[in-house]
């Protein structure tokens, strides 16, 4: 007789993430995401990483994001429709995946679109932590859509930013932040304009969503040991910043070979140098050098952040008992006879 | 007001599947999915095809299986664990998922452990049909495991095959398919070694799972007019058929860049010329041209098979009410604000 040992799938829904995050509170979730992308980060080379597999049409592209270590595999199916406003449907939808790489069992399925929202912030606040000027202050946030709350959150809780300067060309857009700002208990300052916005700001954080090149931060708004967390542009012919600003900067990007596709980096020629943020992380790479230097975060997404989002909330939804069986994967009396599980009812109409 | 156009994700459980097996018999089931895989086969340029990523341990592999037409996306988790059982596990486990390419909305999510075997032998028939001899009624089965009954059921209701001589090197394997076929009222003969159940056999369906090279089938084995059935070997490194047997035969594939390095041809140069199945149903290449003539199907599993089955599943899941729905994707009341679904309960602990 075998030892029937079943794959228990569990199955972490948008209600679950809710109530995680009701529980533990949406700080102590960002700051404790923060700190398993940095432990991962650092564990960078016992990860098996490649480019996701993107297919791109014209409404938006959709992507596969898989990566693995020694014990564990994971991929985050994701989208990215920037019109899918019009249809009452988020921009981004996404779910993941923890499997076991000894066996191929996947063992947890969570939704990840609040997730990815949460672990874009955790990143950002991760790399600003390594890369901004000590004591940064201000922040200026450059498209207030979808992710600009999980934004301002982690800047506010993880770097202890006090003033946000938010820009939208959408009002709409900038009121709903601030409203939801002002729930948080954080002072928001709306501005006129991006420069307005800019001017004076330690950290300017991107966050826009047009499927085009665009150039929302230009050269003549730089000032002397900014930090740019250039979020928005992640996807091949999407970018925010000027090629000239990425000359002026020293920039950092998570893995190299995605980013040469997607990020701002796209504009440039591929020996344009450029320093991955685990190196940084692991002080194998020098940082920020001085308080006049300026440094960009070049921030397209990476699977490994995922990973680490799945298992913080695969952790603590053992913690809270949260999340429900689901029957994914077939129990079998022999594993050899998967026919068998057609026979249960006694009769099979075959 | 935007309008709501909530994203519905229907989740079809392992459960599920059986109870639709259940409803529309096993025969039915096998050949509508043969009936889908050949329509989808037929409009075979409409798709945007890659190899599957895959992700290679010592232990197994895990793999992701995308494909797209204009319409919907689908891909495929699967793996490959031949040692599974010793942990009373399947050595295959898969599920999948449907999405909407004009929004990139999941909105089917479905087991695809028992689909996978039931797709496959359903491919192995939409194949046989094209390529074996017209009136072929014996069919030899070399490997008798979690694949062989539905193998066995697709070639009995889809081609009228008779009689089925088994073999495999565990005679608890086939000690369970005779019991399995028994039940479908079909009648099996066990042999004592490959080549007495080979010979004069119609049709040799290969299916042993072994991650190695193997050499089951041998070029003496092989008989005028025979169609060789090859499903087992299926990764890099993983083959069952002697080269001189492929040199023998014409060889059939599923997508000519995927073959090349998961199947039988992985041991052929670059060069060695296959026919795509799909140029073969649309009558764009010959199939066999006459009943002397050896043909190979180098079956490894090609995505548009599972996009096939996923599609057969939804249509039937909604005709007889079943599956469930699953909380993957937020509602939003305005899409650009996905912070409010962690303001709902009123105070929003941050």
């Amino acid at each position: 007789m075998q030892l029937n040992r079943q794959v228990k799938t569990t199955f972490l829904s948008v209600s679950d993430v809710r109530h995680l995050i009701e529980r533990e509170g949406l700080y102590n979730c960002l700051a404790g995401m923060a700190q398993d992308i940095e432990s991962d980060f650092l564990h960078w080379k016992e990860f098996r990483k490649s480019p996701r597999t993107a297919s791109h049409t014209k409404d938006g592209v959709i992507e596969l994001m898989p990566i693995s270590n020694a014990r564990q595999f994971a991929f985050k199916y994701v989208n990215g429709h920037p019109y899918n406003h019009r249809f009452g449907l988020p921009t981004v939808m996404a779910f993941g995946v923890l499997a076991d790489v000894a066996t191929g069992a996947p063992h947890f399925i969570s939704e990840l679109t609040l997730t990815t929202a949460l672990r874009t912030a955790a990143t950002s606040a991760v790399a600003a932590r390594a890369l901004a000027r000590p004591g940064s202050k201000i922040m200026a946030v450059i498209g207030n859509g979808a992710q600009s709350e999980f934004q301002v959150a982690a800047f506010a809780h993880l770097l202890g930013i006090q003033e946000f300067r938010l820009y939208d060309i959408s009002m709409d857009a900038t009121r709903k932040l601030v409203d939801n700002m002002r729930h948080m208990g954080l002072d928001a300052k709306p501005c006129a304009n991006v420069e307005s916005a800019v001017k004076g700001a330690d950290i300017v954080t991107t966050l826009t969503a047009d499927k085009n090149r665009a150039t929302v931060i230009t050269p003549t708004m730089i000032e002397p040991g900014m930090h740019l967390n250039a979020v928005g542009g992640d996807c091949p012919g999407k970018t925010e910043v000027h090629p000239d600003v990425l000359r002026r900067a020293r920039v950092f990007v998570e893995y190299e070979p995605q980013t040469r596709m997607e990020g701002e980096i796209q504009q440039m020629p591929a020996h344009f140098e450029v320093t991955e943020l685990w190196q940084v992380l692991a002080r194998q790479a020098p940082g920020r050098s001085n308080n006049e230097e300026v440094t960009l975060f070049d921030s397209v997404g990476f699977a490994l952040e995922d990973f680490s989002a799945l298992r913080y909330w695969k952790t603590l939804a053992g913690h809270w008992h949260v999340g429900q069986r689901l029957d994914l994967v077939p129990q079998l009396e022999d594993p050899r006879n998967l026919f068998a599980c057609l026979r249960m009812g006694q009769e099979c109409e075959v």
